[in-house]
């Protein structure tokens, strides 16, 4: 299969460019380089050496596998670009990670708020009308969030809720509540391709992903240059990897609020293992389909807990910190979400383990001495502290 | 109240930025000309003229009213402009007109539905911004469409629905099944606005109106220079103002596929009632509400047919044809959606009669040698027709 990965040098975009290629897919990569050029001027960086660019770590790749990823440096939000990749490489299923992925990036302020919403929303309407034009058989899957839906206090289905009212049925969009501007796009993207599909008859399938954790793959631990990179900073860091960050540097767990905050969770191994199993079973022409990709739910403060654990097993000495909660979001709610899709497709959830938490550590360790510590506590409010506050309990 | 008006200078604009004035609020318009200068690339323009711009149309009431209306020429999309009126007027309600308004219009190409949703997301945006550092107390009273519905098979409610799901319940945002990248857009801003409501503790009120309908208000109708623009043309025109002036020239009134689609419609002297309630009745702070904003519902080709009829009575001779819808759309369907909370708020509905109609065939009487006959028929199709047709019934 023919599979243009957008955002291929990305936490996920690479090794899942490594995943196809080593089960002799046919890859393109394209990528503008956004998150390296958002970390060159914050002076933040990830943990891991990534190197200069694709040109290395695709040359890498080919010395250890001897499979060739060709890549192109571009912009999604240029119509010419996304139609000249399209015209070369004539994609079968397009994995669709190219889009700022940080939520507190998108609340710094108004101008990263827009830049968010427009990268986001305007890159994606390009691949579509890409697809239309000139891939109408193709199928995007699609990197959206769990964080689309928000915390609503019934039952968080795959993208559709049947809906009783009033004596007459209907299967609808599951209601979304984004929690922020980047998780508004997300949702914005998905209201945009549920559109195409329809119109169009394309195909698409939106993977509704957790909080994805881990650092090594079957292939990145081929090869030290294979590693994928890993953030731990305020912007880019999400939860799980910056506790395992957290412990093996001696700094408190920063725990936001007051951690009762639930949250679905994946191995990076089983994102790659979802992405294959979406882009190889595509839907029908005209079918929008969504998936919740995660495999297990924690509370934040569960999360620590377990990070403290097992950290105190290999002689670290590991405290918990609850820090003013910089977001707007609840902190005790109900949560519970479906997520059978990927799993009747074949999924084998890798859960989360004492030992894969240890792995982390090791890993962290042998490069402890790059991190950065000025970056690692929150600085991006959702409110920002000049504000008056406002009661928004009842939303 | 110091109003602040933006896009003043189109249909709804000038008649409320006069409504308001007339009734001694401190009114302020901005506008870019958007409008006028697509009129201009396409050949097209309002029916009834408009002069040259805000200046003649502002001098006028002047002379009419006596009432000075300033304003700015300025593009929403530009932060500066924004920030630069907000701090000049220091607004107490924001009434938001300042959008690109046409569903056809988005559906031209990837250009057209790019600028449609850059336009109106990112203008939202950078009103949200401006209202939380310039102007926290305000209230943006924002249109949005009945389109962002679509048309499920359930009652459409005011923007929540309680869901009970599994034993359990909560009231959440109504789904959303926009059909074009223009309805499209108005949702990417409602979930903006709502969540600027809950993290910034932000006032707004959502109207999601209906199809309006009408030429003459109160303010119009004290001389001839204060007419409002009336768009008949395939991109800007709506369906019951292009029948009017269907019957007035003699062409057939075009009924788009079987006629069956029902929508909800108002009079535009409604609109401005509408606006003006929502406006002097405030919500709190950190609340979003949305007010469904139309006073009856007819199907397509029930209007066509009443118009017919009208048209009859003052001796025209009016035919129906049904062109190949260009739109993907339902044309039978459930329908019916609630909207008491105007009404609760004091609305009386001007109900369409067959008077109004035959006043609206005497003003179009007026300007019919101003007609450009090649631009009616639809030709904007939501699926180009090079395009393999692809079943789309199940969605």
């Amino acid at each position: 299969m023919r599979v243009l990965i957008l955002g291929g040098d990305g936490y996920l975009g690479w090794p899942t460019a490594m995943h196809f290629s080593q089960r002799n897919h046919e890859v393109f990569l394209v990528d503008n380089y956004l998150r390296r050029r958002a970390h060159r001027e914050n002076g933040t960086d990830s943990l891991t050496p990534v190197g200069e660019g694709l040109s290395e770590r695709v040359g890498a790749w080919r010395e250890v596998s001897g499979q060739d990823i060709p890549f192109v440096e571009g912009d999604l939000c240029d119509p010419g670009v996304v139609e000249r990749i399209f015209r070369e490489f004539a994609p079968e299923a397009i994995v669709h990670y190219g889009e700022m992925p940080s939520a507190p990036y998108s609340m710094v302020s108004q101008k990263h708020a827009v830049f968010t919403q427009y990268n986001n929303v305007i890159g994606t309407l390009n691949v579509l009308f890409a697809m239309r034009d000139l891939a109408p058989d193709s199928h995007m899957v699609k990197l959206g969030t769990m964080g689309e839906y928000g915390t609503p206090n019934i039952q968080i289905e795959e993208g559709f809720i049947e809906i009783e009212h009033k004596g007459r049925k209907d299967v609808l969009p599951y209601p979304k509540q984004p929690g922020s501007f980047y998780h508004a796009s997300k949702v914005h993207d998905s209201v945009n391709i549920q559109l195409a599909c329809k119109i169009w008859g394309l195909r698409a399938t939106d993977l509704n992903q957790g909080i994805v954790y881990g650092i090594a793959t079957d292939e990145t631990k081929l090869d030290e240059r294979l590693l994928t990179r890993f953030d731990y900073d305020e912007i880019f860091g999400t939860t799980l990897n910056r506790f395992c960050l957290q412990a093996v540097i001696g700094h408190p767990l920063t725990v936001y609020g007051a951690g009762g905050q639930t949250r679905g969770f994946l191995n990076i191994v089983d994102t790659l293992r979802c992405v294959e199993l979406a882009a190889t079973n595509p839907p029908s022409a005209a079918e929008y389909r969504v998936f919740n990709q995660f495999t297990e739910d924690f509370t934040v403060l569960g999360l620590a807990e377990l990070v403290a654990r097992s950290g105190k097993e290999v002689g670290l000495n590991v405290s918990i910190e609850h820090v003013d909660n910089p977001r707007i979001e609840a902190e005790e709610h109900y949560y519970r979400a479906t997520n059978t899709h990927l799993l009747d497709l074949g999924l084998q959830p890798h859960y989360l383990s004492e030992t894969l938490i240890e792995s982390m550590f090791d890993t962290i360790g042998r490069y402890r001495d790059r991190v950065v510590l000025e970056h690692i506590m929150p600085r991006t409010r959702w409110r920002p502290r000049d504000e008056a506050p406002a009661d928004a309990s009842h939303l």
